[in-house]
């Protein structure tokens, strides 16, 4: 009997389900607003709706659900905690709750790391048993993938990569450091540097790219800024794991071609291992596509390995 | 029947071996000079010979041979490559050579890492699935043991943590970066600035620490971009790995209450997961033994796994 899953990616503003099949097919997709404003039992209802309706569609065997929510999980626990987006949902048994309404195995995940496992399942990463993924962003989310699976540390908040200090005395950031990568190479540093640079009030991560192309060197220098900062961070990673392959994905990507020569040279620079091994540094291949089948692969991990 | 194995701390003056029984009693030990000069056969004769003789005082079933080396690990091939001290054994199949010579399991592993397992069979990490150590010597060494095992990355070559870049326009290492926290925060880097700082022309790490308990503001300064240099590097790993707890060995554990007040700052600073779970920054328990008790465990814990 064929067998399915379903993926939901859980943002501040959608909420985006996928019907996934066991050999990795999307079968079936939906997408509502998360109207986080009504509370958490509008939020809970929608996605409990969503996914019955898409299960009820299907003929196959279910084997669960999986969720990558933006901001921290406690995976014993199940609950989501310092979520920028979804602060109504924070320090509540959400995977508990779920679970008890739709009687079907529901694992959380930080949607960094689902993504990341998406890329291992489907994507760039289905070859290789080691690698890291960056998100860029409004932030810089990370995943780590070791032997397969999602390295979580201790309790469910590792890899959080955006946070690593690349300019020690730089800029502040949110979650109380100075000089963390994000605040140098995410969309959202890209946009600020565009402003601090005079290239204009409202200028946006994609505006700083298209005055590059154009051939505007404060653009050119926020991009080096950007893909040197990018560089210290992946030499310390590589430094650190040894892994043979990093993804990039997110809006900054097509600006590879400005940032990416800088990122190399810093790691060529900062790092022994990528000088003597064969390790590479690519794009992602699912786009935003990553976290849904990420989140989809969830259940059916869960059954290889025989635990949550 | 007891079982017992051999550990061997080969470093570029001595060899150090211990027979240790399962329950990790250390039984008999052998101290030999390596005789590096005389080239390869002389340290491998030298080696063979020590584990025949402390082997052959034992009655008890022999499970092998670990054997923790200063340097770059090739995992699967089983030499050692890039390694300061021991140049006439790079790239050199010593694992199986040796294992000929003896009939009996031979495993290799970095000093570092081998020191990190020590602490988790015997040491500061019994308690604990996932920590992080980090030897502060002549460089800054590290290991990784995640569910219990050394993270080894593709190769073998993970857990380089002494070339984390902590201060991005820092000083020069021989790996060819600026700036790795071993040039900022290791035994060799107290003594380089103590006499950058005018504590005199051949000034060591020791002297430093002396200076400070006599109150020398300069050695305290010292000791104060020395934790904040480790602290940056520890808060980044924290950041990374969401590991509860992170052990310090070396010569300079001494200036402990110099240095880890402001190594303490940084990583609050710098690590909101620090602020916010119980994570630990301690010294190691075994001191210069746990080298010997990790590689003495190389042999035991390949036997647990049923592969090498």
């Amino acid at each position: 009997m064929s067998e399915f899953s379903i993926g939901i990616d859980l943002g501040g503003t959608n909420l985006r389900a996928a019907v996934v099949s066991r050999e990795g097919q999307i079968l079936d997709r939906h997408t509502a607003l998360t109207s986080i404003s009504q509370g958490r039992d509008a939020v809970i209802d929608a996605m409990v709706g969503a996914i019955r309706t898409l299960r009820d569609r299907q003929t196959g065997r279910f084997a669960g659900v999986g969720i990558g929510v933006p901001g921290f999980i406690h995976l014993e626990k199940g609950y989501i905690f310092n979520s920028n987006n979804l602060v109504p949902l924070e320090n509540f048994p959400l995977r508990d709750e779920i679970e008890k309404r739709l009687g079907a195995p529901v694992i959380l995940e930080n949607d960094a790391n689902a993504a990341a496992l998406g890329e291992k399942w489907m994507g760039a990463g289905r070859d290789v048993r080691h690698f890291i993924l960056l998100t860029l962003g409004t932030g810089i989310g990370g995943g780590i993938i070791h032997h397969g699976r999602v390295l979580h540390g201790e309790i469910g908040m590792a890899a959080e990569l955006g946070h690593i200090t690349v300019v020690p005395n730089g800029l502040p950031c949110g979650c109380g450091n100075v000089g963390c990568v994000e605040k140098h190479a995410s969309a959202t540093a890209i946009a600020a540097m565009g402003r601090l640079h005079g290239l204009g009030e409202n200028i946006t991560a994609k505006g700083v790219y298209e005055l590059a192309v154009a051939g505007n060197d404060r653009a050119h220098m926020i991009f080096e800024h950007m893909g040197r900062s990018l560089g210290i961070a992946i030499a310390n990673l590589v430094n650190i794991f040894n892994f043979p392959l990093h993804l990039l994905s997110g809006g900054p990507l097509p600006a590879w071609e400005f940032f990416a020569p800088y990122m190399f040279e810093e790691v060529k620079r900062r790092s022994y291992t990528f000088r003597h091994t064969d390790t590479r540094i690519e794009k992602a291949a699912l786009g935003d596509l990553a976290g849904l089948y990420g989140a989809a692969y969830l259940p059916f991990l869960s059954q290889e390995l025989g635990s949550r």
